[in-house]
This record gives C-alpha cells, structure tokens and sequence, in this order.
C-alpha cells in the first residue's frame, strides 16, 4: 500500500494520516484540491517527494471540481489550484516542482494546438500525469536506493534524521529506502533514529516503519547523536532534503545542521539523499531558501494534542528546516547516481543526466 | 526558599520535587539517607551542585539514623551511607566531593582528638557541616554570577542548555545564575532555553525560572540552536557542569558538545559554568569520565508518567551526559575567576587560589 494514491473508484486521494501513527494506522481521502492543500499544511502527509504527489493529485481534484467548458478556462482554473497548492509549505521545492510539470505538460498540449481537446480530455490527462509522476517517483527511489546502498558496509550503525522511509514518498523512500535497500541487500546495519524534535517523525514514523522492515534500531533524542559518534559507534549519517540548492547546499529538518557539524567532527561521512526533482538549480546557496516558522503549540507540547510540558504562558520558536552548508556533505545520492563535490560542477551534470 | 534545605523543627531533608514542575509546585521530605539516596537516582533533585547539598544532608540523615555509641561506630556507618549516596549517580563529581568533604572533617576530628567527643556531638557537627556546605553554595554561586555577568553584553542573545538555575543548586544557580545577575544589573538579554531532551529540564525547569525572573526567553527544541546561530541571533552560549577534568574537557546533559560544536563553527564563546568543587583535578581529560546510562523509558516516552510516542517494542538509548572536548570550550566561569586556555594550567590556579 502506498502513502498516497488515487481512488479510480471514487475519484478521490486517499493518503495514510500520518499524524497519528505509530498509535493508529488511518488513510483518509480528500474531493477537493484544498482539503489536500490543508492537508499538507497540517502534516496529514509530509516528506518533500510526498507532498509532490499530493500535490499532483491535487491538480487531479482541482480539475474535477472546476465547471470549465473549455481547455482554456480549465487551465487558469488549474493555475489558481497550483497556487494554493505551492503555498502550503514554503520550504520543499518538491510542491512546486510537481504543480509546475504538471501544468506545463497541459500548457504544452494546449499550446501545440490542443484547441480540439475537450476540457474533459485534459481532466484525465492530468490525472494520468499525476499517476505517472506517483508511479515514477517510486521508481526513482530504488534507483536512488541501489545507489546509495553501495555506500554501506556490513556492519555499519548509520544515524538517521527525521523520517524520509515510505511515508515520505510515495512508496520506498529516500534516504530510509537505501538502508532498506542495504539491509535487503543482507548487510548487518543498526540504525540510530534521531527522534527528530518537534514533531518526533523519528521516534514515531521511522521507527514505525524499521519496525515493519525487522531493521534493528534504537531511538535516540536528537542531541544524542553526537555522543555516539565520539564514541566510535557510527559509521554513517543519511538524511533526505527539502531542497538541494546549485552549490550543493541542503535545506532539512530541522536538526540535520547540527546533525553534519557532529559528523564532520568525528570524520563520519553525511550523505543526503534526494531525487532530482528536490535540486533546485535556480538558487545559488541555501541561504536563498525561505525556512518555514511553523507554531509555536508544536514546541511547548510534545504532541499538538498531547501533554504541555512548559509554563504557561512560555513562547517558543519553530523553524521547521535549516540549511547544511555544502562544506559538510560528503555526497548527495540521486536516481542518477552519487554526487560529490564540487557540486557547482557536478550538481548539474547530475540533473542534466537525467 | 531554597531547593533543598534542612527542616530543623522535624529534623528532616525537604526539597523541591522537580518532576513535577512546572504543573505542580510540591516540596518533599525526607528522614533516611536511603531515601536521598533514591531521590537523586529519580531526579527529585538535580543539578551537579544540588545534588552535592543532598548528599551532605543525606549524611546528616545517616548519622540520626545510626545507633552508633561510639564517634568510631558513628563513622564507620556514615562511610557505608556515604557510599550509598555516591553510588546515586555516577557522572556529576559533587556528589563524591560533598561526601568526602564531610566526612574528611569528621575523619580529622577524630584523628586529632576526638577521642572525647561523643557520637551525639558528632551528629550535631555533621549537620554543621553540611548546613555550612549548602550556606557556601549559594555565596559560591553569586560569586561566580558576578564574574560571568562580565562575559554577558547589553542586548545579548544566550543560548542555555539544560536547567542550571535556583533548582540545579542550594540556590540562585551557576549559568542561569549568571544570567540572572547580568539581568538584575540592567542588561536587556534574551534566551534561547533548550528544551533538554530527554527529561526537558529547559523546557520546565529554566522556563519556569525565566518566567519567576521576569527574564525574556522562548523555548526550542535542542537541535534548533545551530539555527539560529547560522541566523546571526546568538551571542553567547552558557551551562553548567557535572564534571570537568584537568585538561578543561566538560561533562555535563546530553547535547552540550553538539551545542558547543555549533558555537564552535559560528565563532560564538561557549562557556561552563562551575564551583571548583565540580572540577576534578584527579582525571587526566574527559574520556575517563563515567557516563551513566538512564532508563530507555525517558526518550521512549515524553514524560516518564506521560505519553508513549513510540512504536510498542521499541528500544532507545539514553546517556545522561556528554564529554565536550576543551577545543570548544571558551572559558570556565568559577567562583575565583574566569579561567581561559591553556585549561590545563590554568584550571590548577583556579582550584587553589580558592
């Protein structure tokens, strides 16, 4: 089962709830391009390829729900709908990445003399090009996964950020499907989870799923990490990214900064698995990423609907991503392959290839 | 009121219990040595200078305790309670230190004479002792306040990690105390509390202080700091200590060297702040520190009593403290002085100039 995907017999999106797991498994669906929006803006379902299907799906809905008569009006319909789809979280280029190739393979259709294609036409090529973009994401993750699953020895204890597994794409995952990849393989790995404050996708979904794969792990909060690896007990750090920018810069969750300082201290390589649709090659470093601020509420309670833990009255912050200077990535693993530095250079070779 | 102190009506140890905060406000009594002994264990009481008090008082618990006729019986049972105390937790040195301090006095006593002295005159001299002890805290902490308030500029921003303050002492507190006398002395400062996973005594304990102080703070998850350090928003960054060794290498919560490395890497002083009585000229460096190892149960769980937020099965580590090495430490606030690299010579000095 996948984290998301459409239902031919409804015409709706289901996608798994992935604010209540591990507790409850629950898959949801949505009619409408803004439930999706909100659903993503909530968390439902997270993860930079993740949210670019849903986004994709998203379009799906949107055209379903527009009375357009004609290819024309449905397509400024459709560009309304992309606009509050990119505007639900700022940070994963992913959303826009997927509104824009999917708006632009119907601009092409109508440009190139789409005239004679009814607006019904285009209502289900959309939704073939969303499916195609879900099926294809899954694809790339085990390409991404075969790539990356070379970097790993028999016996290594990896740490790992966040949650970046089958819940963060559409099915197999990023940097979490290389270690399942890895561990397919018949390596010996033992995870390290990073709990991956505030919102705990750690602790609560790779957990989860290394519990579905029989992969070993251990919890650990994140401020651990370190420790272990002054105590020689790490031989790898992967995570995914959010948006990889030209000079090899990686926006993440939250953490992941301070995740590659540690590992660079201790000469533990870091590596950062994306597909190529997560490069943007438009920004020059990381500085021009826009971080999302996301509540406070997320902070000074450990779950949105759980226990307060501080005063009341306390304030908090909660920038839900940094950015990893390049200086502290060893490679950046695509479907296309391994990328190392420099990656001005080999970034777009790597994105060019593909 | 102080966080542990003697109850000289019910010849009792009272303290604040520190679970419980900031949602409950409970103080508890103790009248065995044994129960201090697991108070400390529990976290009741926390804090390397803290629990040093506690065990002092637990001493002059053990010696009510004891049926002891003789000054002679009366010691040999206080150096069995003594080891119990000690054997609480393995990492801060205060606890040792407060143990042998007391009963190196009694030792004396009776070496030099004592002979006449009874075990009643013993008992009285032990809580002697051990109220001089707590009394000297507190006046040991606004000494080293005053020193450390000099590090602290108008308009500061300081990240603080753990809970160093009022609750982690007799009273008034080491880095948050520090903070608190540059406060009092006019300077507008914020801060960044780390909320300190696992236990979160940030985002209870120093939260509730700041909020008690009318000092302005927000709250963040510990793997935020490099954030906003990356941002240019920190200037400073100040803790405590559980143990510092002759070279300047610290021991102290989980998540300091991360914390100091990412101060390292944005040219921002990091800075421990300890009585002498936490450093501990008898190790070399760092890594012969023990590092005690708590119940999976507190990264598992958010709240020991609260919510489980991980998959049924699960298994986490989770060490108390962490070592960072003396390269990312900028100095170490004591009560005779702020001492800067080489630690090494420089820590000697201080001790003994004392």
């Amino acid at each position: 089962m996948r984290t998301i995907f459409w239902d031919y017999d409804k015409n709706e999106v289901k996608m798994i709830d992935q604010r209540l797991l591990p507790e409850t498994f629950v898959v949801v669906s949505y009619k409408t391009h803004t439930e999706v929006a909100h659903a993503i803006t909530e968390m439902v379902i997270r993860g930079a390829p993740a949210i670019g299907a849903a986004a994709a799906f998203g379009l799906a809905l949107a055209a379903r729900e527009s009375r357009a008569a004609t290819s024309r009006e449905l397509l400024a319909d459709l560009q309304a709908a992309g606009s509050t789809l990119k505007a639900a979280r700022p940070t994963a280029v992913n959303l826009a990445w997927a509104v824009e190739r999917i708006l632009g393979t119907l601009s092409h259709r109508e440009r190139v003399g789409g005239e004679g294609e009814s607006a019904d036409d285009l209502r289900q090529l959309i939704l073939t090009e969303a499916q195609k973009l879900a099926d294809e994401d899954v694809e790339i993750n085990k390409r991404m996964a075969a790539h990356g699953a070379e970097l790993i020895a028999d016996g290594d204890t990896i740490v790992h950020h966040c949650n970046t597994g089958a819940l963060a794409t559409v099915d197999w995952g990023t940097a979490l499907g290389v270690i399942r990849t890895a561990w397919e393989q018949g390596k010996k790995i033992h995870v390290l989870v990073d709990e991956t404050r505030p919102r705990l996708q750690g602790a609560r979904l790779t957990a989860w799923e290394l519990s579905q794969y029989g992969i070993p792990y251990e919890i650990i909060s994140d401020n651990m990490s370190g420790y272990f690896m002054r105590a020689g007990q790490v031989q790898k750090v992967f995570f995914g990214a959010d948006r990889v920018t030209a000079n090899g810069d990686v926006a993440n969750k939250i953490g992941t900064y301070m995740l590659a300082l540690a590992a660079k201290d201790n000469g533990i390589p870091a590596y950062s698995v994306v597909p190529t649709s997560t490069i943007d090659l438009s920004l020059a470093h990381g500085g021009l990423i826009p971080i999302e601020e996301r509540t406070q509420d997320e902070v000074l309670n450990i779950q949105l609907a759980g226990e307060r833990v501080t005063p009341k009255g306390a304030k908090a912050r909660n920038p839900a991503f940094d950015v990893t200077p390049n200086r502290l990535i060893t490679g950046i693993v695509t479907e296309n392959g391994v990328v190392y530095p420099p990656f001005e250079v080999n970034l777009k070779k790597v994105v060019l290839s593909g």
